[in-house]
């Protein structure tokens, strides 16, 4: 992966500051301890991760193959946008187990619409909640067990499995008692940082994934990005460049961009991982995914010449995994300069035309190039953000791994709810 | 529709300050000026609109209905927002005729996934550009010509027709020459502000929706909008009450937010219509979608505690379409207090749980609420935030209906090309 920042104002020498050379050593410590308590158990996962674990996600997933058309992946947040991103990433045909995604609200419609597609498959649901406490899920589950035990009777419970903590809460508990199949969400990894556990990792498997070239990337990512400085580590200097972007030029949104639409689950992965790490004692920058060319139809022009509060970060993709050329276009139609290109030369020109344009309009953009989509840079990509999100928010002095601002609206709704 | 301006700051005083009314009245006379060579068409459309036209679009969706299983819309931007936004919300079933979009990137690994499952259909090709010019759109026409030519052969022509100028262009000027069927964008309509034209109207009557019943909804927010005081205009509060959290507030970003997922589309439609129309000579609020509770699980950390820029507008829908009851929760189940509620019970106590969380951390709120979805409501929908939007950018100085600064990555991007 290449890391470029491009922008007009920032300088190399802003972001070797000696001031901040200090804070990255002392962060680079806090990240790498060897202990987790503070939420870092992702730092050193690709390697400590639990070997036992990742084989009975092999085995599930085998069996899930076996027996199913359908595996409904019943999460929110951290439990779900990780998933969804490397599946709208990586999955390009149809595959044996489709995976379907639902718990992410609670709107009976849209459940009802995803129950009557599954109506005539067979199914195996995944109940995805660390806490096991999260009410969509919890009201979720009620629904689905209804559609089960209907359409399994009371066989249906093999048909289930709970990913969640490895002796608290409720799930487990239930698990245990009734003798559900469960995987286990490692202590000490918050949802936002789970997406190569096991939360992530059986809708891969079962998708038909590479979990091992996932995991290699990741791997890779976590020995290329162990240095302590700045100059050699690409991961800390994305997270300086963040952290200047806002303080010294007020830029107040980041755009994750990307040209190619599989790429869309994936910064709404990145918009959790940022918003929730970030976003607490009144800091931190907005984030928001964006699809190009599609969205510069939509907000290009506010880019362009809007309020100057945005930068972009580009995650650009090299090469597509499909290709054709453009042909025997008439003389007189306006794109007739574009015969016989092909349409990933025509893309990578709107990315570069792109660049030139939001730099004449001096716009902060930080670029990461991958050749390919692949589940190796999948593992990759993941690792670098996780690794340049936990330093990223601690230069802001906040907790990047905590969300106490989350649980406030679910008070006030257990208050409505039970009077 | 009811409006409803949540917010700890801002007074209803300062909302009907007289410089603002002055202001407004102005406004609402060059929005309503017989002259619609602004860019106003849409100002009197729902009352204005060519019935020819609209017989037209009834006329070859009949046709498209008898022949097809598909329908491929090819357009980007306000020639794609609009539909996608009105087919999401309002189409839940399956349709004898499914909307496909394509045309809105350059990827082709994105449309070789939908030809490919088209290859087995009937189809029928609707292309849309208002200038016949844009790129993405060209470029997909060349592709789908072929496949097109490949299934129907010479016939193939009988099932394209372009949406396009009513005189100017390539896409007219071809159709005349080669006999391809037409509809027409209205003059001096932009592209965000044309979905009540032949350019949303064809996909909606072949999905099966009930056009009269969207003009009906445009017709009846267009007559109850017609004062020129803010005290008796809902969509002037609204656009004042915008201007103000950004010039008195010091807001930046705006969220337009739902509880159904249904609306997220249509979010993505007011995405366009209000960067594009706002977003020039360095003014505009940045405005993104957002679908809750889903993505109270990623930004809503953000919204509450994260850095005060955000202000939220909600698209409330007071009764789904489809609602269920929970039951039989075990006594140990941290939702047992749910048991016997319903699932609208339960997101509406999330929407206001979420109000009173957002208001304790002096996010300012705009509140829409209609009582349920339909193709009324639609129409009344994208008529109110058109004029909202129209008055909101004249407010802002800005003239709302051009877009200056979309052109410039694609001069960019041209020249690139033509090296």
């Amino acid at each position: 992966m290449k890391l470029n920042l491009e922008n007009s104002t920032l300088k190399q020498n802003d972001i070797y500051a000696r001031d901040y050379q200090k804070k990255i050593k002392d962060i680079h410590q806090r990240l790498h301890s060897a202990d987790h308590s503070a939420g870092t158990t992702w730092a050193d996962y690709p390697e400590n991760y639990d070997t036992k674990e990742f084989s009975k996600v092999q085995k599930l997933a085998k069996q899930i193959k076996s027996n199913s058309d359908a595996l409904l992946v019943v999460g929110i947040g951290g439990s779900y946008l990780g998933a969804k991103a490397g599946i709208d990433m990586l999955v390009t045909k149809k595959t044996d187990v489709e995976i379907i995604f639902a718990g992410i609200n609670f709107d009976y419609t849209d459940l009802a619409q995803k129950l009557d597609y599954l109506k005539d498959k067979d199914v195996t649901v995944n109940i995805v909640s660390k806490s096991g406490t999260t009410v969509e899920i919890l009201s979720t589950l009620n629904i689905v067990e209804r559609f089960m035990k209907n359409k399994y009777k009371n066989d249906y419970k093999s048909r289930m499995i709970f990913t969640t903590d490895k002796i608290k809460g409720y799930l487990r508990q239930r698990a245990i008692a009734e003798g559900i199949e469960t995987l286990t969400v490692p202590d000490d990894m918050g949802g936002r940082y789970s997406v190569l556990s096991s939360v992530g990792m059986l809708p891969f498997v079962c998708a038909g994934l590479n979990a091992k070239q996932i995991m290699a990337g990741a791997y890779d990512a976590y020995k290329a990005l162990c240095a302590e400085t700045i100059e050699e580590n690409p991961a800390y200097q994305y997270a300086v460049y963040r952290h200047l972007i806002n303080k010294k030029l007020g830029k107040k949104v980041e755009l994750f961009a990307s040209f190619s639409p599989r790429m869309a689950s994936f910064g709404a992965w990145l918009q959790q991982l940022f918003a929730e790490s970030e976003g607490k004692d009144g800091k931190g920058l907005f984030v928001t995914p964006l699809t190009f060319s599609t969205d510069l139809h939509s907000v290009g022009q506010f880019i362009q010449q809007g309020t100057p509060v945005v930068a972009e970060t580009f995650i650009n993709v090299e090469k597509p995994l499909k290709d054709t050329n453009l042909s025997n276009i008439a003389l007189d139609c306006p794109i007739k300069f574009l015969d016989g290109k092909s349409m990933s030369e025509i893309n990578s020109a709107a990315f570069n035309g792109t660049l030139q344009a939001h730099k004449d309009a001096k716009v902060p953009i930080a670029i990461f190039s991958i050749d390919e989509i692949n589940e190796y840079n999948f593992g990759y990509l993941v690792y670098f953000f996780e690794l340049a999100c936990g330093a990223s928010g601690y230069l802001l002095g906040v907790n990047p791994f905590n969300q106490p601002g989350v649980e406030q609206y679910k008070s006030y709704m257990k208050e409505l709810l039970k009077n």
